[in-house]
């Protein structure tokens, strides 16, 4: 038992319920290793959603208003880090759910299946995969002809670059969510939230929902919003955002350096 | 099987040993996790062992040589990442080797006197522990009435930074090996080396040995080396060193960033 006092008390629940996700047979033993990758980046941006993390959110959410269809991927992680959230954005933006597996067995698809249909999910795609994404040497290039196949836009969080690198070459937008602003998937995505996908996912449904709410009072007045939310994507810089978010990083690491000395 | 020429070849082997110890009962989940964290600090370091940590193991082995009492302490993920020269480095110095476990059991505590053992130890502390430091939560207040609890100097790696604070109260020194150096365990210690385990410990085994061949020389020739590894130990910087390490950092992170954008 950790006791609440400790000052890193939150991070440590999190890692037990991926703990507890690996004897659920969700998480694989690579992905905990992952998500310590991911802490140490997450500890350098403060733990936050950093200002260039919420500009890469509000352009994700007018991705993902604007796309036909909006396919959202999950992973052991994520299934065990947001599988809430994750149901809530797919409801909120009308994207299908899709169960995708660097390390994949029918039993993990399925168990993570169980988990969103948990949280509420109606349908999770992927656990039956009949097409293939050429480029992809690992079992995430097995996707479901109703899903990611078809898709337009895709959100991947925790992924690796291959993949991105392919999905993006099929003509797809691809939204990441990784704490790593340097990863191979960073720097080929669409657009990329530098963030912890437990603090973003929540985020995005937030402005997600912001922006239908708006676009329904456009549409009342007869008014549309959609260019608006194209115009906002085309602006967006990825790389340049990513070049914030290192230097948020940098300024954090000395900002803490200098704390320490007083 | 990883192929020998995979980029990440050597990464990839260290995963696979830590993986190998979680299903020998050595390492915990936990420790996966931690290790990842130190993958993702150890990879803006550069991979390799920078100047600032190699003047921070100049100054560690200066303590050791110093010491009276010295003790390593041993947890699950450096058992499994460097006990042969963890055993060589307690042999070079006159040390004690200490289990010391955040999750401990019996069982664990056991299999790591084994390792160690086969790797040539003759004798491993804190496997029945009786003694308890103050000031720590968890099950790593237990130590050996004959070794961390008599210690004037530990040495600990893969730390928290509770029992690092604990130990610094109670008047010991403490050599902290964290690729972090931002973890509260690095602005603790007396000395904090930011280097990867598996490199720094044979380096510190290779100081240690050079400062004890010169003071036997020394004492051959009635000179006394113990001043001048005391001006070398009250001379070193912890905090200025931390913030070179933090340099580094930041120096790599740009180029890398730069490099990406060519």
């Amino acid at each position: 038992m950790i006791s609440k006092h400790h000052p890193r008390y939150e991070s440590i629940k999190v890692r037990e319920r991926l703990v507890d996700g690996h004897k659920k047979g969700i998480t694989v033993l690579e992905g905990l290793i992952a998500h310590g990758r991911g802490e140490a980046f997450d500890y350098l941006l403060g733990e936050k959603t950093t200002g260039p993390a919420s500009n890469a959110i509000r352009a994700s959410a007018a991705l993902l208003v604007l796309a036909e269809c909006p396919v959202i991927s999950v992973n052991g992680n994520t299934a065990v880090l947001c599988p809430q959230g994750l149901v809530e954005l797919a409801e909120v933006c009308n994207a299908k759910l899709e169960v995708n597996l660097f390390y994949r067995s029918d039993r993990r698809a399925r168990k993570i299946e169980e988990t969103l249909i948990e949280h509420g999910a109606d349908r999770v795609y992927g656990v039956s995969p009949t097409e293939v994404i050429d480029g992809i040497a690992s079992e995430r290039r097995m996707v479901d002809k109703e899903g990611i196949f078809k898709s337009d836009v895709v959100l991947v969080a925790l992924e690796d670059g291959d993949r991105t690198e392919a999905l993006v070459k099929q003509g797809k937008k691809v939204i990441a969510v990784d704490l790593n602003p340097l990863s191979r998937t960073a720097r080929y995505a669409t657009v990329t939230v530098v963030d912890n996908v437990i603090r973003a996912v929540p985020e995005l449904v937030k402005e997600v929902r912001r922006l239908k709410n708006a676009q329904e009072r456009g549409g009342r007045d007869g008014g549309d919003l959609s260019s608006d939310l194209e115009m906002m994507v085309s602006a967006f810089d990825n790389q340049k955002n990513l070049g914030e978010s290192l230097e948020v990083m940098c300024r954090n690491i000395f900002k803490e350096y200098s704390f320490s000395e007083e």
